[in-house]
């Protein structure tokens, strides 16, 4: 198994119970990556919902800092028919809520083959003259996060890493897993929360909390790498929005992202 | 009282629960407005978080539609300290969900008062120069929904209206509620789902379910008309996103939201 898959596993634990043992080597800022945290407990959606294997629509409100080692995730479901299934789950650490999710799953292989995407994969030159991801200075030693995936950002998009950030409010990168581990939808809850924020764009280096992060899985990914674009467009009251887009290789728009997060002290 | 909060209020009937007698006039389609119910269950969180009085995301999914009559909703919160306050809440008739909320709340007069949005308001004439809304003749008699409030839509931009569809993804409009009632954040929560689905601009003209929303409201809106855009740049798979800003007179963006929605059959 993938180093993902391993981190990501859930063990059923009871009617509506899973377990699952959280990898330290998603650390990141003050705690683990939320799409991490995300794609685990979208495996014990997707374990609570057997008919119904993909994420479409999945919410996450993110209420304390998760750490590593065990945590029980308790799933409901609160629809199962016709095309698609609704569950809330919840994320715990001993007594603390950690997350709460509430998704919406079906089967991505049953929809309309219609597609009529208007929106255009982001303009990057081949992984091979990008330039790869270094942990961040001021994040100093709490990014094991770095080692678990590849990002190459655009050459021309990278100011922030080396103390001229543009302002552009866009952030733009090749994405794969380590393991050569292939996308498909459930790393897609992780892929739209992988990449440093988008307020480095504007020399906010430091981590962004997020409040809320809903994610749209629109297709299953073509093998290969994938394009990833934040952006941001109202930085305002000490909290911005960043938008999340993920393009396959077959230049198909597999998902779509947007979170709520505060701004860096 | 405005038709708005007489519509919306709820009574608490117990630990954690709440009563509604939802109005029929909001219907639309096969059910109740998306966000008159939206509304109405975000009185309810406010009322369990009392010292958090304002939305700051809130998500939703939608388990099947809701009718006129009686409905209880249950709130339980899962986090209220420091600066905001996290519920998930039900909304249902009888024994049958409506929909699926969690919400995380606030103050918004206690965020930092910077502001750095590079998003840029919607041109629009003024409202006397725009088109009135009118229910369209593919919905028939379903849409009381339209006496609730006030829409003027760019006189250059409703070609679906008259039977040409100019295929923008784009619908923008003035939007104010009856009575004179003012926009306040929880009012936020119906506007992003009042104007008719963006896929009308596509000739695809009957009802859009929506699977999932989810709201930010940005800051508290000044008094006047709102100006609503809604858009989509991904139409695939039988589902498409909907992308809504709502503007103030002020010129602030005051919310954003994002829903999946089924196409109409």
């Amino acid at each position: 198994m993938s180093v993902f898959d391993t981190a990501t596993a859930v063990t059923a634990a009871g009617p509506g119970r899973w377990t699952a043992d959280l990898s330290e080597g998603w650390a990141i800022g003050g705690g683990l990556n939320g799409g991490y945290l995300l794609a685990t407990v979208g495996r014990a959606v997707a374990a609570a919902l057997p008919a119904k294997p993909d994420p479409l629509a999945v919410g996450a409100h993110y209420l304390s800092a998760t750490r590593p080692g065990p945590a029980e995730i308790d799933v409901a479901v609160l629809r199962d028919g016709g095309s698609v299934g609704t569950a809330r789950a919840e994320l715990r650490q001993g007594d603390t809520a950690r997350i709460a999710v509430l998704a919406t799953y079906g089967d991505l292989d049953r929809g309309r083959d219609d597609v009529r995407t208007t929106a255009t994969p982001p303009a990057l030159p081949p992984p091979e003259d990008c330039v790869a991801n270094e942990p961040p200075p001021a994040l100093g030693d709490a990014v094991s996060l770095l080692g678990r995936f590849e990002m190459r950002f655009h050459p021309d998009h990278v100011g922030w890493a080396r103390g001229r950030p543009d302002g552009s409010g866009v952030l733009t990168a090749w994405f794969r897993l380590e393991d050569a581990r292939e996308p498909d939808p459930l790393s897609l809850l992780l892929v739209v929360d992988a990449l440093p924020p988008v307020t480095f764009t504007h020399g906010l280096m430091g981590w962004a909390p997020t409040l809320e992060l809903t994610a749209h899985v629109r297709a299953r990914p073509a093998p290969g790498w994938l394009r990833v674009t934040h952006a941001t467009r109202n930085i305002a009251g000490g909290m911005f929005e960043e938008d999340c887009e993920v393009w396959d290789s077959a230049d198909r728009l597999v998902a779509q992202s947007r979170q709520l997060a505060r701004l860096p002290r």
